[in-house]
């Protein structure tokens, strides 16, 4: 084992990143040191080599970035009890949690009051290696694939979605069809939707969500479909997106809201929330560890086959090709094969 | 008995009502005549006064007003078995439910989807007699004080809103301290919370809020007091009412919409809704009868008092001088001894 | 239309039942007069036909027997509104609420207080004519196929049993295979179950089971699935059943208790309630409205076909001989084509 | 610091304890010293001492027994991110988790698949100093009383039960005063409940529940409250005292099994599950660390005073004399004051 590696580094605060050679890590008490296998671009990843306002408040560079990460575990300074060995394919839960305020006590760990993020106020995983702690660290079963284990990231999300909106029996509309919102479209299906219809303007991704995981779509809301669901799941962020919801929705129905915009949402509160009696429930994250075991069910039934939903590969060394290609949109899950 | 009683009657499209003889009500199928013996004024009875966007797209002159009711049954024409007998002190519910639609059928009552209002969309009860439907009157039990019996209406709001934010055991914020948020106060102490703090900026509410129910209350929301309410009861409907609401509310709390704000409001999805993974549930109305059940039973117990947020009483003829009063927003409830 | 029709009485207080003329009821108030065209047999049926205790403690003969009914719509005797028309096809809901106790107020309408049961309490369906209340009469949707509609009452107290499991996600065994089970093993899946295993020693329902909804079953319980479910569907009443149930169950799982047994139960309360922290659901009837609408939705999809669950379908005059078969256990569900 | 220290130890598998100097405990890493202040007696202490069949199964002597315990940080051997100093006063959680097996993970670390309990599987804290590990110890606010701090165990358990059953705005039945009755009374007054009466036939028992809470006793369950109770805790593990649940409890109630009956249940499953519809809910221990949060709270509001709960005091050396008099029933919570 040489001593560096390559990574992809925020070396400034400006747009862009560089792919270079810098040191492995070693893990500090209480982490794991792995060989990256595989990583995944999240949509914030965008944010990140763009130089979002978001990305401007939350990173100090330089940092190695990347979070939705699997590794072989190569080295482990354990404090705590785990059942993580060497040799383990161990997936990252991004939001590292402290395990001491309020939040993490009562179980919430997910939203943890003084939350870290790995590849975004720490080091992350587009590198060929990478420490992450062991408390937030996922052992996967062997009989996931893995090139899915990375993935789980943004399925986990969408669990975490369809969970809230408690879809069981329920007439689903989802709301955008980026990754997340093809996994929570498909999640919905396995978890006991009654009906589940998409709404995408792209095309490319309508015809993505058909080959994923047979699901229905259409490019627009017809005022027909207004008040006739009973759980929208908000994915895309953007305001047409969310008065899509709101108009959606049926009395008494719950929207989920995971998708963020970029700046302030005006809303209709007489009208829609209090004349419908509606439920918002917002979702951060994913639970943990509820949340994993979940999606490895979901994974090892074959109910989803998150393999399906990755359109393009490419090398570490590849990273801006592949940037390039997330930002046109015209792609489903970006798959970074690392070793 | 006359053939004719007085009523406070919207005749015109217009602002203000007329206070006249107008003849009395037959009940139709399915429908009692009472002898309406007390009637409290409603905030949204200002609308209708005044003539709001809401009142001229919800009403069709002229129609006798008045929602808050309650009076003696001396004829049913009942078409359905009913507990209801001559000479029982019925209080009626606003929502007029049709019983067939989904939501009826499926216990929603409440958000009926062929909704009828009392004193709205058909002649109310600020008037000595008036009909109203078996199904949607309540038989008050006899050990409930007369003077609270027209005013469980607004209380069955609050403790619905109080029922949705679960107060067992949470720190509760009572956004604005009109009769209805007043009441949210008192039932969220009666049922449970571990502490109930409201805020409101006029002085006379607080006091009354101290006599009504020992309310600690403050004038405004400290920045200190962000991020540490585990529940958020929205009485105010204000924009500014709704801001603190979002800015109170601790990480994974809930908030309650029940005011309705006059225009939209602007919501920064991302920093209060995603990050701190809420809940919002809208109120509209009180469970039908469920509520009612709850009201009985915090009268009865003495846990609420409502005589003492009565502040004014008035003759119906001196209905103008009791809406002028409403108006000041110098009082708690008004109540109209009728008979 | 002659005076008389054919009808299954229950003649005396003994085993049997009588197939004779009787005159066609005319509908009271509130009542509907269907030409009956489908009826099922349930298990409570062979009770009542064996004059066991339960039969003995609720009937008072004569009276003409069967509850599991669809008729054609032929005379309204209504008072009150309603959207079912002559023509429609109405399904009965055995459960005759009162609609003014505590629990019909309260939207529980199956659990009325003052219950009354269809061909129980009041003559019933296996005839050629039958009166139902208007309140309890369940308009089908054409989309439903005529054999299913009648069978959507056990189908209801299934999918009754399912939601109080809260199957989304979960890990379920369903232990015992009568007809309600079987429909409770398929609304599970089709409700989101992530598994489903099915336990019943006897081979024909092992087999119907698989080929009503290719239903995963097992003869018992072996000792390895011990505290491995997340939820148990007790649909036998027998006192192993439940004992399985209470093993089955995982730590902090839920349990839903519909079978009844015949006599007491002897509970280890410290080594199973106590030390998993369980839930026991038990689950009544179906909820009025709501399950109903919810099976049609599960037929409309095609999720569950109860075409295949019919094993037998009979004149009303071959009544005898479908009991026989009833009482063999070898079947699915019993039809009686009826008109 | 001497070397070794008083402690009430378990020396034989035979009834009675040693109270005898032992060599102080070492900090194992994770684990804290305490300097032992206070420590109260549970119903559990009397079945260790008896040597019980439970007793039997779950300890090897020699043990120092004792889980209700308060003491004073000494010394911190921690290996995980910790908010515990020297000199704070902790309270120990007596279910020492795994952290790592599925309930853990999931955040149900009360009911850790792979429990150690203290002062049952390892040695407890009726004695001058205890190790606990740090990550089941329980920081107490300053604010709370020293007296009431080895109490929250009880209390705690109290508080789990009356959130399981949701006692906002019900009617409740307390089934059994022992001290954690006792508290569950209380808390469900402190919690919201609508009426709360406690049934027990012990008179001493009533006296204290009125000065401990002025709660509401009666010494038998009157046929005339069958079917009345929203809600009935279960707190006495006698046979008679779950019979009373059952009839207690209204259709469509709420039943809490806490206590721990010495045999098995006979129950008429048809009669009381099925036909009324019911929940019950379990309750192993209780929530780690929400209820700890929980009765913090409900004792620096002063909504209950735990110190009023512990009719007698003894020291440490004094341990037969206390068990004598917690044998006797005639006592509320006994506390040892150590140091």
């Amino acid at each position: 084992m040489s001593n560096t590696m390559l990574a992809v580094v925020k070396e400034k605060a400006a747009p862009g990143v560089v792919i270079k050679q810098i040191p492995i890590p070693r893990p500090n008490k209480g982490e794991l040191l792995i060989k990256v296998k595989n990583a995944s671009i999240c949509g914030t990843d965008i944010g990140i080599y763009d130089w979002s306002d978001w990305a401007a408040g939350h990173i100090t560079p330089p940092i190695v970035i990347g979070h939705e990460v699997v590794g072989e575990v190569i080295e482990i300074n354990a404090t705590e009890p785990t059942n993580i060995k060497i040799g383990d394919f161990v997936s990252s839960e991004t939001h590292i949690f402290c395990g001491y305020c309020y939040q993490c006590k009562i179980g919430n760990l997910h939203v943890c009051e003084n939350m870290e993020l790995f590849g975004i106020g720490r080091n992350g995983g587009f590198a060929q290696y990478a420490t992450i702690p062991v408390r937030t660290s996922w052992k996967n079963d062997t009989s996931i694939p893995l090139e899915a284990m990375s993935v789980q990231e943004p399925l986990g999300n969408a669990v975490h979605v369809v969970n809230k909106a408690s879809v069981m029996g329920k007439k689903v509309l989802v709301v955008g069809l980026g990754p997340t919102g093809l996994c929570a479209a498909a999640a919905a299906q396995a978890l006991g939707a009654s009906e589940v219809i998409a709404v995408d303007p792209v095309v490319y991704r309508q015809k993505l969500a058909k080959k994923f995981a047979d699901i229905q779509t259409i490019s627009k809301l017809d005022p027909k479909m207004y008040n006739s669901f009973d759980a929208v799941l908000e994915m895309s962020g953007h305001p047409a997106g969310i008065q899509s919801a709101f108009d959606a929705v049926r009395i008494a129905g719950t929207i989920i809201a995971f998708g963020i915009p970029k700046s302030e949402i005006s809303v209709n509160w007489g009208k829609y929330l209090i004349n419908k009696e509606l439920t918002i429930h917002s979702v951060f994250g994913r639970r943990i560890w509820e949340t994993w075991y979940q999606t490895t069910q979901l994974l090892q039934s074959g109910k989803i086959d998150l393999t399906k939903i990755i359109t393009h590969t490419y090398n570490l060394a590849d990273f801006e090709e592949a940037m390039s290609v997330m930002k046109s949109g015209e792609c489903g899950k970006i798959l970074l094969e690392i070793a």
